[in-house]
Protein backbone atom coordinates (compact mmCIF):
# COMPACT_ATOMS: atom_id res chain seq x y z
CA UNK A 1 0.00 0.00 0.00
CA UNK A 2 1.11 3.48 -0.56
CA UNK A 3 3.06 5.44 2.23
CA UNK A 4 4.34 8.44 3.38
CA UNK A 5 3.93 11.70 1.69
CA UNK A 6 6.03 14.54 1.41
CA UNK A 7 6.35 18.24 0.15
CA UNK A 8 8.43 20.95 -0.55
CA UNK A 9 9.47 24.24 -2.71
CA UNK A 10 12.22 25.36 -4.25
CA UNK A 11 13.02 27.53 -7.11
CA UNK A 12 15.08 27.34 -9.99
CA UNK A 13 18.67 28.10 -9.87
CA UNK A 14 20.40 29.64 -13.09
CA UNK A 15 22.52 27.06 -12.88
CA UNK A 16 19.92 24.77 -13.60
CA UNK A 17 18.36 26.27 -16.70
CA UNK A 18 19.75 26.05 -20.30
CA UNK A 19 20.31 27.87 -23.50
CA UNK A 20 16.15 26.48 -24.36
CA UNK A 21 15.45 29.31 -21.50
CA UNK A 22 14.20 25.92 -19.00
CA UNK A 23 15.46 23.34 -16.20
CA UNK A 24 17.95 21.25 -18.01
CA UNK A 25 16.91 17.64 -18.38
CA UNK A 26 19.12 15.91 -15.61
CA UNK A 27 18.58 18.25 -12.77
CA UNK A 28 14.67 16.80 -12.17
CA UNK A 29 16.61 13.65 -10.90
CA UNK A 30 18.82 16.04 -8.61
CA UNK A 31 15.29 17.35 -7.20
CA UNK A 32 13.75 13.80 -6.72
CA UNK A 33 17.18 12.63 -4.78
CA UNK A 34 16.55 15.45 -2.34
CA UNK A 35 12.86 15.20 -2.51
CA UNK A 36 13.75 11.79 -1.07
CA UNK A 37 16.05 13.11 1.62
CA UNK A 38 13.75 15.69 2.95
CA UNK A 39 10.53 12.96 3.27
CA UNK A 40 13.19 10.25 4.92
CA UNK A 41 14.25 12.94 7.34
CA UNK A 42 10.22 14.21 7.80
CA UNK A 43 10.18 10.43 8.74
CA UNK A 44 12.64 10.38 11.54
CA UNK A 45 14.26 8.38 9.32
CA UNK A 46 17.32 10.58 7.52
CA UNK A 47 19.34 8.42 4.98
CA UNK A 48 22.59 9.14 7.02
CA UNK A 49 20.63 7.28 9.47
CA UNK A 50 20.09 4.40 7.12
CA UNK A 51 23.47 4.37 5.77
CA UNK A 52 24.76 4.13 9.46
CA UNK A 53 22.48 1.16 10.23
CA UNK A 54 24.22 -0.27 7.27
CA UNK A 55 21.56 -0.22 4.67
CA UNK A 56 21.83 1.27 1.16
CA UNK A 57 19.03 2.55 -1.53
CA UNK A 58 20.87 2.57 -4.94
CA UNK A 59 18.62 3.75 -8.11
CA UNK A 60 17.84 0.51 -10.43
CA UNK A 61 15.43 2.80 -12.67
CA UNK A 62 14.01 5.81 -13.30
CA UNK A 63 11.46 7.64 -15.37
CA UNK A 64 10.79 11.03 -15.87
CA UNK A 65 7.90 12.79 -18.08
CA UNK A 66 8.55 16.52 -19.00
CA UNK A 67 5.32 18.21 -18.67
CA UNK A 68 5.82 22.03 -18.97
CA UNK A 69 8.54 24.16 -19.02
CA UNK A 70 9.94 25.92 -15.19
CA UNK A 71 12.28 29.15 -15.54
CA UNK A 72 15.13 30.50 -13.46
CA UNK A 73 13.40 31.39 -10.20
CA UNK A 74 10.09 29.75 -11.07
CA UNK A 75 9.20 28.63 -7.30
CA UNK A 76 8.18 25.06 -7.86
CA UNK A 77 6.12 22.59 -5.36
CA UNK A 78 7.70 19.08 -5.42
CA UNK A 79 5.67 15.85 -3.87
CA UNK A 80 7.41 12.90 -3.18
CA UNK A 81 5.47 9.66 -2.04
CA UNK A 82 6.41 6.53 -0.54
CA UNK A 83 4.43 4.48 -4.12
CA UNK A 84 5.32 0.71 -1.87
CA UNK A 85 8.30 -0.67 -0.27
CA UNK A 86 8.23 -4.62 -0.70
CA UNK A 87 10.64 -7.68 -1.63
CA UNK A 88 13.72 -5.43 -2.11
CA UNK A 89 12.52 -3.02 -3.66
CA UNK A 90 11.70 0.87 -2.46
CA UNK A 91 9.83 2.67 -5.00
CA UNK A 92 8.79 6.86 -4.62
CA UNK A 93 6.48 8.48 -7.21
CA UNK A 94 7.47 11.97 -7.71
CA UNK A 95 5.17 15.12 -9.00
CA UNK A 96 6.37 18.84 -9.25
CA UNK A 97 4.21 21.31 -10.63
CA UNK A 98 4.49 25.48 -10.26
CA UNK A 99 4.05 26.92 -7.24
CA UNK A 100 1.13 29.35 -7.72
CA UNK A 101 -0.58 27.55 -10.60
CA UNK A 102 -0.55 24.16 -10.21
CA UNK A 103 0.76 23.89 -13.66
CA UNK A 104 2.24 20.33 -14.28
CA UNK A 105 6.16 20.77 -14.83
CA UNK A 106 7.76 16.94 -14.08
CA UNK A 107 6.64 13.60 -13.26
CA UNK A 108 8.34 10.78 -12.46
CA UNK A 109 9.22 7.77 -10.08
CA UNK A 110 12.85 6.46 -8.65
CA UNK A 111 13.09 2.61 -7.83
CA UNK A 112 15.49 1.69 -5.75
CA UNK A 113 17.47 -1.56 -4.33
CA UNK A 114 17.46 -2.47 -0.67
CA UNK A 115 20.90 -4.09 -0.22
CA UNK A 116 23.58 -4.63 2.66
CA UNK A 117 26.62 -3.02 2.69
CA UNK A 118 28.19 -5.71 0.98
CA UNK A 119 25.62 -4.78 -2.18
CA UNK A 120 23.45 -7.45 -1.21
CA UNK A 121 19.58 -7.31 -1.88
CA UNK A 122 17.24 -7.89 1.50
CA UNK A 123 14.32 -7.43 2.27
CA UNK A 124 13.49 -3.79 3.88
CA UNK A 125 13.46 -4.51 7.74
CA UNK A 126 10.69 -3.36 9.53
CA UNK A 127 12.51 -0.10 11.16
CA UNK A 128 12.42 1.05 7.31
CA UNK A 129 9.12 -0.45 6.16
CA UNK A 130 6.85 0.91 9.10
CA UNK A 131 8.60 4.60 9.36
CA UNK A 132 7.66 4.90 5.51
CA UNK A 133 4.05 3.72 6.13
CA UNK A 134 4.20 0.81 3.81
CA UNK A 135 4.27 -1.86 6.72
CA UNK A 136 0.22 -2.97 6.45
CA UNK B 1 11.54 1.23 -38.72
CA UNK B 2 14.40 1.43 -36.80
CA UNK B 3 17.01 3.66 -38.13
CA UNK B 4 20.07 5.07 -37.39
CA UNK B 5 23.23 4.14 -34.83
CA UNK B 6 26.19 5.63 -33.53
CA UNK B 7 28.96 4.51 -30.85
CA UNK B 8 31.17 6.84 -28.90
CA UNK B 9 33.67 5.87 -25.97
CA UNK B 10 34.67 8.04 -23.07
CA UNK B 11 35.68 8.49 -19.66
CA UNK B 12 33.70 8.98 -16.31
CA UNK B 13 35.00 12.33 -15.10
CA UNK B 14 35.77 13.03 -11.15
CA UNK B 15 32.70 15.35 -11.35
CA UNK B 16 30.00 12.46 -12.43
CA UNK B 17 31.11 10.27 -9.50
CA UNK B 18 29.05 10.52 -6.09
CA UNK B 19 30.31 9.69 -2.48
CA UNK B 20 29.00 5.70 -3.49
CA UNK B 21 31.65 5.94 -5.54
CA UNK B 22 29.85 5.60 -8.61
CA UNK B 23 28.66 7.81 -10.99
CA UNK B 24 25.89 10.10 -10.03
CA UNK B 25 22.17 8.80 -11.35
CA UNK B 26 21.59 12.01 -13.28
CA UNK B 27 24.69 12.14 -15.37
CA UNK B 28 23.53 9.44 -17.80
CA UNK B 29 20.95 11.89 -18.96
CA UNK B 30 23.74 14.32 -19.87
CA UNK B 31 25.87 11.09 -21.48
CA UNK B 32 22.67 10.39 -23.98
CA UNK B 33 22.04 13.76 -24.73
CA UNK B 34 25.75 14.07 -26.23
CA UNK B 35 25.58 10.69 -28.07
CA UNK B 36 22.55 11.82 -29.63
CA UNK B 37 24.05 15.10 -30.99
CA UNK B 38 27.06 13.52 -31.67
CA UNK B 39 24.76 10.54 -33.77
CA UNK B 40 23.51 13.26 -35.76
CA UNK B 41 26.55 15.11 -36.50
CA UNK B 42 27.89 11.68 -37.52
CA UNK B 43 24.25 11.53 -40.01
CA UNK B 44 25.31 15.11 -41.35
CA UNK B 45 22.71 16.71 -39.62
CA UNK B 46 24.14 18.87 -36.52
CA UNK B 47 21.62 19.61 -34.05
CA UNK B 48 22.48 23.18 -34.32
CA UNK B 49 21.46 22.72 -38.11
CA UNK B 50 17.87 21.25 -37.33
CA UNK B 51 17.58 24.75 -34.82
CA UNK B 52 18.81 26.63 -37.35
CA UNK B 53 16.07 25.01 -39.44
CA UNK B 54 13.71 25.97 -37.67
CA UNK B 55 12.84 22.74 -35.50
CA UNK B 56 13.28 21.75 -32.38
CA UNK B 57 13.43 17.91 -30.17
CA UNK B 58 12.38 19.06 -26.74
CA UNK B 59 12.69 16.25 -24.24
CA UNK B 60 9.15 14.70 -23.12
CA UNK B 61 10.02 11.17 -21.63
CA UNK B 62 12.94 9.20 -20.42
CA UNK B 63 13.83 6.28 -18.94
CA UNK B 64 16.46 4.73 -17.45
CA UNK B 65 17.98 1.76 -15.73
CA UNK B 66 21.06 1.61 -14.00
CA UNK B 67 22.75 -2.04 -14.26
CA UNK B 68 26.30 -1.80 -13.42
CA UNK B 69 28.62 0.58 -11.78
CA UNK B 70 31.24 2.79 -13.44
CA UNK B 71 34.20 4.34 -11.50
CA UNK B 72 36.19 6.95 -11.97
CA UNK B 73 38.37 7.23 -15.43
CA UNK B 74 36.34 3.85 -16.28
CA UNK B 75 36.29 3.84 -20.67
CA UNK B 76 32.56 3.00 -21.32
CA UNK B 77 31.07 2.56 -24.51
CA UNK B 78 27.54 4.39 -25.68
CA UNK B 79 25.23 3.05 -28.52
CA UNK B 80 22.71 5.32 -29.62
CA UNK B 81 20.22 4.27 -31.91
CA UNK B 82 17.16 6.03 -33.62
CA UNK B 83 14.45 3.71 -32.61
CA UNK B 84 11.68 5.43 -34.64
CA UNK B 85 10.67 8.92 -36.01
CA UNK B 86 6.98 9.18 -36.39
CA UNK B 87 4.26 11.74 -36.19
CA UNK B 88 5.19 14.81 -33.70
CA UNK B 89 8.07 11.77 -32.16
CA UNK B 90 11.39 10.98 -32.04
CA UNK B 91 12.92 8.34 -29.79
CA UNK B 92 16.28 7.13 -29.04
CA UNK B 93 17.57 3.78 -27.34
CA UNK B 94 20.81 4.44 -25.85
CA UNK B 95 22.42 1.57 -24.33
CA UNK B 96 26.22 1.88 -22.25
CA UNK B 97 28.46 -0.67 -21.66
CA UNK B 98 31.75 -0.85 -20.19
CA UNK B 99 34.50 -0.83 -22.91
CA UNK B 100 36.82 -3.96 -21.70
CA UNK B 101 34.15 -6.01 -20.85
CA UNK B 102 30.81 -4.91 -22.22
CA UNK B 103 29.40 -4.78 -18.74
CA UNK B 104 26.36 -3.19 -18.71
CA UNK B 105 26.50 -0.01 -16.92
CA UNK B 106 22.93 1.45 -17.79
CA UNK B 107 20.46 1.67 -20.64
CA UNK B 108 17.61 3.89 -21.60
CA UNK B 109 15.72 5.51 -24.27
CA UNK B 110 14.35 9.31 -24.91
CA UNK B 111 11.54 10.28 -26.37
CA UNK B 112 11.36 13.73 -28.06
CA UNK B 113 9.02 16.12 -29.40
CA UNK B 114 9.27 17.54 -33.32
CA UNK B 115 8.42 21.16 -32.65
CA UNK B 116 8.58 24.09 -34.61
CA UNK B 117 9.87 27.87 -33.22
CA UNK B 118 6.40 28.54 -31.62
CA UNK B 119 6.69 25.52 -30.14
CA UNK B 120 3.82 23.39 -31.80
CA UNK B 121 3.80 19.75 -32.55
CA UNK B 122 4.95 19.12 -36.53
CA UNK B 123 5.78 16.32 -38.13
CA UNK B 124 8.99 15.11 -38.74
CA UNK B 125 10.20 16.75 -42.50
CA UNK B 126 11.70 14.78 -45.07
CA UNK B 127 14.97 16.11 -44.27
CA UNK B 128 15.20 14.90 -40.99
CA UNK B 129 13.47 11.46 -40.87
CA UNK B 130 15.80 10.98 -44.17
CA UNK B 131 18.87 11.32 -42.54
CA UNK B 132 17.89 9.78 -39.18
CA UNK B 133 16.72 7.01 -41.62
CA UNK B 134 13.65 6.22 -40.56
CA UNK B 135 11.71 7.52 -43.88
CA UNK B 136 11.06 3.78 -45.03
CA UNK C 1 32.15 50.69 0.64
CA UNK C 2 30.94 47.68 1.40
CA UNK C 3 27.50 46.97 1.15
CA UNK C 4 24.54 44.44 1.94
CA UNK C 5 25.40 41.25 3.62
CA UNK C 6 22.93 38.47 3.46
CA UNK C 7 23.11 34.84 4.92
CA UNK C 8 20.99 31.45 3.46
CA UNK C 9 21.85 28.09 5.41
CA UNK C 10 21.24 24.55 3.31
CA UNK C 11 22.51 20.89 2.83
CA UNK C 12 24.69 19.36 1.08
CA UNK C 13 22.41 16.90 -1.65
CA UNK C 14 24.16 13.94 -2.50
CA UNK C 15 24.26 15.32 -5.87
CA UNK C 16 27.10 17.47 -4.89
CA UNK C 17 29.29 15.11 -3.51
CA UNK C 18 32.29 13.07 -5.21
CA UNK C 19 34.16 9.89 -4.72
CA UNK C 20 36.24 11.57 -2.12
CA UNK C 21 33.03 11.71 0.42
CA UNK C 22 32.66 15.76 0.19
CA UNK C 23 31.48 18.51 -2.39
CA UNK C 24 32.68 18.21 -6.07
CA UNK C 25 34.87 21.46 -6.06
CA UNK C 26 32.61 23.13 -8.88
CA UNK C 27 29.70 23.32 -6.44
CA UNK C 28 30.38 26.10 -4.84
CA UNK C 29 30.29 28.23 -7.68
CA UNK C 30 26.50 27.03 -8.13
CA UNK C 31 25.92 28.03 -4.59
CA UNK C 32 27.76 31.64 -4.57
CA UNK C 33 24.86 32.18 -7.39
CA UNK C 34 22.04 31.00 -5.46
CA UNK C 35 23.62 32.86 -2.85
CA UNK C 36 23.56 36.76 -4.95
CA UNK C 37 19.85 35.48 -5.84
CA UNK C 38 19.01 35.25 -2.45
CA UNK C 39 20.50 38.27 -1.51
CA UNK C 40 19.37 40.42 -4.46
CA UNK C 41 15.96 39.23 -3.75
CA UNK C 42 16.18 40.39 0.34
CA UNK C 43 17.29 43.93 -1.26
CA UNK C 44 13.67 44.36 -3.32
CA UNK C 45 16.03 43.63 -6.24
CA UNK C 46 15.18 39.67 -7.70
CA UNK C 47 17.84 38.76 -10.38
CA UNK C 48 14.75 38.72 -13.05
CA UNK C 49 14.02 42.38 -12.37
CA UNK C 50 17.32 43.57 -12.63
CA UNK C 51 17.12 41.71 -16.28
CA UNK C 52 13.46 43.02 -17.21
CA UNK C 53 15.25 46.72 -16.48
CA UNK C 54 17.73 45.54 -19.24
CA UNK C 55 20.61 44.97 -17.21
CA UNK C 56 22.84 41.71 -17.07
CA UNK C 57 25.52 40.74 -14.81
CA UNK C 58 27.60 38.38 -16.77
CA UNK C 59 30.37 36.84 -14.09
CA UNK C 60 34.38 37.50 -15.41
CA UNK C 61 36.37 36.55 -12.60
CA UNK C 62 35.75 34.10 -9.98
CA UNK C 63 37.87 32.93 -6.99
CA UNK C 64 37.66 29.97 -4.50
CA UNK C 65 39.52 28.80 -1.57
CA UNK C 66 38.54 25.35 -0.23
CA UNK C 67 39.26 25.47 3.32
CA UNK C 68 37.32 22.00 4.97
CA UNK C 69 35.21 19.24 3.86
CA UNK C 70 31.28 18.60 4.12
CA UNK C 71 29.77 15.88 3.91
CA UNK C 72 26.64 14.71 2.09
CA UNK C 73 23.42 16.59 4.31
CA UNK C 74 26.12 18.13 6.48
CA UNK C 75 24.04 21.81 6.96
CA UNK C 76 26.38 24.67 5.33
CA UNK C 77 25.62 28.25 6.31
CA UNK C 78 26.50 30.91 2.93
CA UNK C 79 27.33 34.79 3.76
CA UNK C 80 27.50 36.46 0.77
CA UNK C 81 28.35 40.43 0.69
CA UNK C 82 28.39 43.18 -1.31
CA UNK C 83 32.14 44.12 -1.47
CA UNK C 84 31.83 46.74 -3.82
CA UNK C 85 29.73 48.27 -7.00
CA UNK C 86 32.12 50.64 -9.12
CA UNK C 87 32.44 51.66 -12.45
CA UNK C 88 30.83 48.75 -14.50
CA UNK C 89 32.02 46.29 -11.49
CA UNK C 90 30.34 44.44 -9.01
CA UNK C 91 32.18 42.42 -6.68
CA UNK C 92 30.59 39.57 -4.33
CA UNK C 93 32.28 38.16 -1.18
CA UNK C 94 31.17 34.90 -0.13
CA UNK C 95 31.47 32.99 2.95
CA UNK C 96 30.47 29.51 3.70
CA UNK C 97 30.57 27.51 7.25
CA UNK C 98 29.40 24.65 8.80
CA UNK C 99 26.45 25.73 10.66
CA UNK C 100 26.83 23.85 13.89
CA UNK C 101 30.32 24.20 14.48
CA UNK C 102 31.13 27.38 12.19
CA UNK C 103 34.30 25.29 10.82
CA UNK C 104 35.01 26.95 7.77
CA UNK C 105 34.34 25.18 4.41
CA UNK C 106 34.46 27.67 1.61
CA UNK C 107 35.55 31.47 1.09
CA UNK C 108 35.56 33.13 -2.39
CA UNK C 109 34.41 36.06 -4.59
CA UNK C 110 33.23 36.41 -7.66
CA UNK C 111 33.13 39.95 -10.14
CA UNK C 112 30.56 40.76 -12.46
CA UNK C 113 30.23 43.33 -15.28
CA UNK C 114 27.37 45.40 -15.08
CA UNK C 115 26.47 45.58 -18.81
CA UNK C 116 23.09 46.60 -21.14
CA UNK C 117 21.19 44.29 -23.20
CA UNK C 118 23.55 44.56 -26.32
CA UNK C 119 26.74 43.66 -23.64
CA UNK C 120 27.84 47.00 -23.21
CA UNK C 121 29.39 47.59 -20.01
CA UNK C 122 27.15 50.63 -18.19
CA UNK C 123 28.04 52.32 -14.90
CA UNK C 124 25.57 50.94 -12.33
CA UNK C 125 22.52 53.11 -12.14
CA UNK C 126 21.66 54.64 -8.72
CA UNK C 127 18.68 52.26 -8.46
CA UNK C 128 20.86 49.25 -8.48
CA UNK C 129 23.76 50.73 -6.26
CA UNK C 130 21.13 52.24 -4.01
CA UNK C 131 19.81 48.94 -3.14
CA UNK C 132 23.07 46.92 -2.77
CA UNK C 133 23.45 49.40 -0.39
CA UNK C 134 26.99 50.89 -2.04
CA UNK C 135 25.91 54.15 -3.27
CA UNK C 136 27.30 56.51 -0.44
CA UNK D 1 60.22 25.44 -13.30
CA UNK D 2 57.28 24.84 -15.36
CA UNK D 3 56.43 21.66 -16.40
CA UNK D 4 54.10 19.73 -18.67
CA UNK D 5 51.62 20.89 -20.72
CA UNK D 6 48.76 19.05 -22.24
CA UNK D 7 46.47 19.91 -25.05
CA UNK D 8 42.71 18.54 -25.58
CA UNK D 9 40.23 19.71 -27.35
CA UNK D 10 36.01 19.16 -26.80
CA UNK D 11 32.87 20.80 -27.61
CA UNK D 12 30.37 22.33 -25.37
CA UNK D 13 27.56 19.83 -24.34
CA UNK D 14 23.66 21.47 -24.66
CA UNK D 15 24.25 20.36 -20.26
CA UNK D 16 26.89 22.74 -19.94
CA UNK D 17 25.14 25.88 -21.11
CA UNK D 18 22.31 28.59 -19.09
CA UNK D 19 19.93 30.67 -20.34
CA UNK D 20 22.07 33.63 -20.92
CA UNK D 21 23.04 30.68 -24.12
CA UNK D 22 26.91 30.47 -23.00
CA UNK D 23 28.01 27.92 -20.73
CA UNK D 24 27.40 28.19 -16.83
CA UNK D 25 30.40 29.41 -14.93
CA UNK D 26 31.02 26.55 -12.73
CA UNK D 27 31.59 24.11 -15.85
CA UNK D 28 35.30 25.62 -16.32
CA UNK D 29 35.92 23.87 -12.90
CA UNK D 30 34.91 20.30 -14.60
CA UNK D 31 36.92 21.13 -17.53
CA UNK D 32 39.98 21.57 -15.75
CA UNK D 33 39.44 18.68 -13.68
CA UNK D 34 39.55 16.57 -17.07
CA UNK D 35 42.31 18.50 -18.37
CA UNK D 36 44.58 17.26 -15.09
CA UNK D 37 43.29 14.12 -15.94
CA UNK D 38 44.34 13.87 -19.38
CA UNK D 39 47.93 15.71 -18.91
CA UNK D 40 48.59 12.67 -15.49
CA UNK D 41 47.58 9.85 -18.07
CA UNK D 42 50.00 11.57 -21.26
CA UNK D 43 52.85 11.91 -18.62
CA UNK D 44 52.51 8.16 -18.05
CA UNK D 45 51.24 8.51 -14.57
CA UNK D 46 47.25 8.22 -14.18
CA UNK D 47 45.50 9.94 -11.09
CA UNK D 48 43.68 6.47 -10.73
CA UNK D 49 47.47 5.27 -10.18
CA UNK D 50 48.54 8.01 -8.22
CA UNK D 51 45.59 7.39 -5.74
CA UNK D 52 46.47 3.43 -5.75
CA UNK D 53 50.17 4.72 -4.63
CA UNK D 54 48.81 6.42 -1.52
CA UNK D 55 48.52 10.45 -2.88
CA UNK D 56 45.55 12.22 -2.85
CA UNK D 57 45.76 15.93 -4.74
CA UNK D 58 42.56 17.84 -3.15
CA UNK D 59 41.80 21.39 -4.59
CA UNK D 60 42.87 23.98 -2.33
CA UNK D 61 42.59 27.18 -4.50
CA UNK D 62 40.81 28.09 -7.40
CA UNK D 63 40.55 30.91 -9.80
CA UNK D 64 38.72 31.77 -13.20
CA UNK D 65 38.71 34.31 -15.66
CA UNK D 66 35.78 34.68 -18.17
CA UNK D 67 37.02 36.34 -21.45
CA UNK D 68 34.69 34.87 -23.65
CA UNK D 69 31.42 33.43 -24.53
CA UNK D 70 31.39 29.46 -25.58
CA UNK D 71 27.89 28.24 -26.88
CA UNK D 72 26.48 24.68 -27.41
CA UNK D 73 28.60 22.52 -29.48
CA UNK D 74 31.32 25.08 -30.55
CA UNK D 75 34.92 23.15 -30.15
CA UNK D 76 36.98 24.38 -27.51
CA UNK D 77 40.87 23.92 -27.42
CA UNK D 78 42.31 23.50 -23.35
CA UNK D 79 46.40 23.60 -22.59
CA UNK D 80 46.93 22.31 -19.35
CA UNK D 81 50.26 23.23 -17.82
CA UNK D 82 51.88 22.06 -14.31
CA UNK D 83 53.37 25.83 -13.45
CA UNK D 84 54.94 24.27 -10.35
CA UNK D 85 55.17 21.19 -8.25
CA UNK D 86 57.10 22.10 -5.11
CA UNK D 87 56.70 21.62 -0.91
CA UNK D 88 53.57 20.09 -0.36
CA UNK D 89 51.91 21.88 -3.54
CA UNK D 90 51.24 21.07 -7.25
CA UNK D 91 49.72 24.32 -9.44
CA UNK D 92 48.62 23.53 -13.13
CA UNK D 93 47.69 26.74 -14.97
CA UNK D 94 45.03 26.13 -17.62
CA UNK D 95 43.94 28.31 -21.22
CA UNK D 96 40.93 27.59 -23.20
CA UNK D 97 40.32 29.24 -26.59
CA UNK D 98 38.11 28.62 -29.31
CA UNK D 99 39.59 25.94 -31.46
CA UNK D 100 39.12 27.90 -34.72
CA UNK D 101 39.76 31.13 -34.24
CA UNK D 102 41.51 31.03 -30.80
CA UNK D 103 39.40 33.52 -29.11
CA UNK D 104 40.04 33.34 -25.39
CA UNK D 105 37.50 31.79 -23.78
CA UNK D 106 38.60 31.11 -19.88
CA UNK D 107 41.78 31.20 -18.33
CA UNK D 108 42.39 29.77 -14.64
CA UNK D 109 44.70 27.95 -12.65
CA UNK D 110 44.40 25.38 -9.64
CA UNK D 111 46.18 24.41 -6.45
CA UNK D 112 46.52 21.61 -5.20
CA UNK D 113 47.82 20.33 -1.77
CA UNK D 114 50.24 17.07 -2.02
CA UNK D 115 48.50 14.52 0.99
CA UNK D 116 48.87 10.83 1.87
CA UNK D 117 45.62 8.67 2.76
CA UNK D 118 45.82 9.81 6.38
CA UNK D 119 45.40 13.44 4.99
CA UNK D 120 48.49 14.81 5.98
CA UNK D 121 50.53 16.91 3.64
CA UNK D 122 53.81 15.46 2.31
CA UNK D 123 56.29 16.67 -0.10
CA UNK D 124 55.53 15.63 -4.07
CA UNK D 125 57.61 12.41 -3.83
CA UNK D 126 60.43 12.18 -6.98
CA UNK D 127 57.87 9.60 -9.06
CA UNK D 128 55.32 12.81 -9.20
CA UNK D 129 57.63 15.62 -9.61
CA UNK D 130 59.69 13.88 -12.31
CA UNK D 131 56.45 12.32 -14.21
CA UNK D 132 55.38 16.49 -14.08
CA UNK D 133 58.33 17.83 -15.44
CA UNK D 134 59.54 20.00 -12.35
CA UNK D 135 62.21 17.88 -10.75
CA UNK D 136 64.93 20.54 -11.71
Amino acid sequence: MAGLEHIVTFRVRYSETDQMGTYYNSRPLEWFEWGRTELMRAAGLPYTEIEARGLRLPLIEAHLEYRGKARYDDELRMTSRVAFCGKARVRFDVEIVQSGTGAPVVNGYTIHAVVNEAGKPVRPPAWLAGRLGTDK
